[in-house]
């Protein structure tokens, strides 16, 4: 599939927020794609349109940017287009998670990239964002994942220490979560356009080419931590092995265990 | 305190400019805090409220963030928040040095983080911010971050050659001013989010915590420029140093200079 | 000019997007110019009045930041400062294309420094932005460059394999161009800019300040190619590359191929 993105060079409509959009225009393009990042509301259902995936992050959403998400999705819909949805810190606010509940009511959304907690925000369940038990929030946040996938009618990605994937019906999990990953700012987002390039080029299965960008994005955690402890050098590794990394090498490293609700 | 910041995790709300949001989230991460940039009014409130200190800067300042800024600094005026203010370009322009009295009018902020040229202008006295001597240059400002620091009744931190940190009675000087610092942009805005992570966990002395901030910041930025001369390695190995450095290092490294006035 | 650069430390007054805001003031930094990145209409006319140039580039463009662009241009324009605008992606929408066009229309642009796709959007031809055959396109783009500098009453400059740079008389082509710059983002935005610091010091003649600006940027790019064949790396390279360079070691590297039309 990258192998795909690398020759297709999907153009892949961003409307991010201004912390990472260097970061996610720089690792959209060290994979081959090609950003395009216009966030006016007057340009939304264009820029959607000229795309091959749409994908929308609410990390600094304001209320332009919001307009342009629900304008850039609803085209993108009428065109087939994917349509992938990070709901940065969707539990932090009102203003955000009413945000996600008209994205997701609004636009069919075709992946929802999150971590637990937004999982959680989205799924109107409690969730103590600090000093959890990993083990033991592992098998609720697999069954809020199954049930959001089934209710919502999408697929749920979600990144931890154990990545979970599901559409509801199978669930995959990606055991290779690296603390480095969550000691720079942008990863997740980032990922979650990565998701947006993969299906831009494979629209099949999406669930399994979700799992295949999860797992070569595992792979190019670990390959940057291994020469990078540091924050400074972790960014710089990061894109570096994003530039690099091919399918072969993924196949070659990564099995993954999946299993059935 | 760095080991406490690593310890408590503290949540920063930075409503920070464009231009350096990556880099200073990013040294946040590297301390062991932990972001959040959300800027819309809407949730102004509500992250301030979830915060351990809140972080604002007026770098690329429109209505709608400064409208955020006076939101969130009233509440977490309300909830005995710590608030720093950094009033980057106060001089340059009616709008930012309005924006800049309003805040201070409106918010009790805890610490005014800048530099000579915010500090004159704040002050109302003519500063040339080019060809300016820091010899000479340096007693007038020490003179007028005390009188500011007493007339607004907060901590005034002014960053240069030397550093000068008052509460309007003593005032400490931290002569390790690197001008490689200078070199990027964004560490001046970084350094007023790490005062406000030392505030989140060490309220009790907060003179004390803005000064043991700026050593620490000091020595990284030393540390940062030994291995890298050009400003594309400095920007690494400054992120790289704020995520090594040890308060005992700090300790062992650093004596103070400091005098009542 | 890159010695006075240094000298002179101009204050470049930049409107650019939040995707290379990072980039591209610490490109500026790295020459020894100075940005001011403010982007609110209300204090557009006074930083442009204070700056020695002006770089309007539309990669994130909104209604508020057109606004501030054209209130910027306009005070320049009364006060004889140059304006370079980079009309980003000027063929991807009605939005963009409409603002550009408003900007020329109303503000009397120094230098318009894009690609050729921007360049035959502006010109209002048909180009196909994919499977370009630089070859093949480059006289095209020669001709149309020269046409639309001659239209407009402009330096049109336009980035690619070859640089081509007119004022509607002559033509110079700088044959430099490094695949590896366009491995990240925002190379163009700072040339952009870089160019607008070349004019804040030198302004007699204009073409050859463009120019000199080019190829200096060529090397720039060489240079940071051959130590970081990786994304991650070449940035980090660039802003390198871009601090240490020396107008001898520009004059000694290159010759310029120059023809008349």
């Amino acid at each position: 599939m990258f192998q795909q993105i690398k020759e297709k060079s999907p153009l892949i409509h961003c409307i991010t927020n201004h912390v990472v959009s260097n970061f996610q225009a720089n690792g959209l393009l060290a994979i081959g794609a090609s950003p395009i990042m216009g966030e006016a509301h007057e340009e939304a259902a264009e820029l959607a349109a000229l795309s091959q995936a749409v994908s929308l992050n609410i990390g600094t959403l304001h209320a332009e940017s919001l307009k342009s998400m629900l304008i850039a999705g609803k085209k993108a819909n009428q065109l087939g287009i994917p349509v992938v949805l990070d709901p940065v810190g969707a539990g932090v606010s009102k203003f955000r998670i009413e945000a996600v509940r008209e994205i997701l009511g609004r636009v069919d959304v075709n992946v929802l990239r999150c971590n637990a907690g937004e999982l959680a925000a989205i799924a109107g369940e409690q969730w103590q964002s600090k000093g959890v038990d990993a083990g033991e929030g592992l098998l609720d946040i697999k069954k809020l994942a199954v049930s959001t996938a089934k209710k919502l009618g999408l697929l749920v990605a979600v990144t931890g220490a154990t990545d979970i994937i599901t559409d509801g019906k199978s669930v995959s999990k990606i055991p290779f979560g690296n603390p480095m990953m969550t000691s720079i700012t942008g990863t997740g987002c980032l990922l979650s356009s990565v998701v947006a390039a993969g299906l831009a080029v494979s629209t099949n299965n999406p669930m399994k080419t979700v799992e295949d960008v999860f797992r070569f994005y595992a792979i190019v955690g670990e390959r940057a931590s291994r020469n990078a402890a540091l924050s400074g050098d972790f960014q710089v590794a990061f894109l570096n092995q994003l530039a690099s990394l091919t399918d072969r090498e993924v196949t070659q490293r990564i099995s993954l265990q999946e299993e059935t609700v």
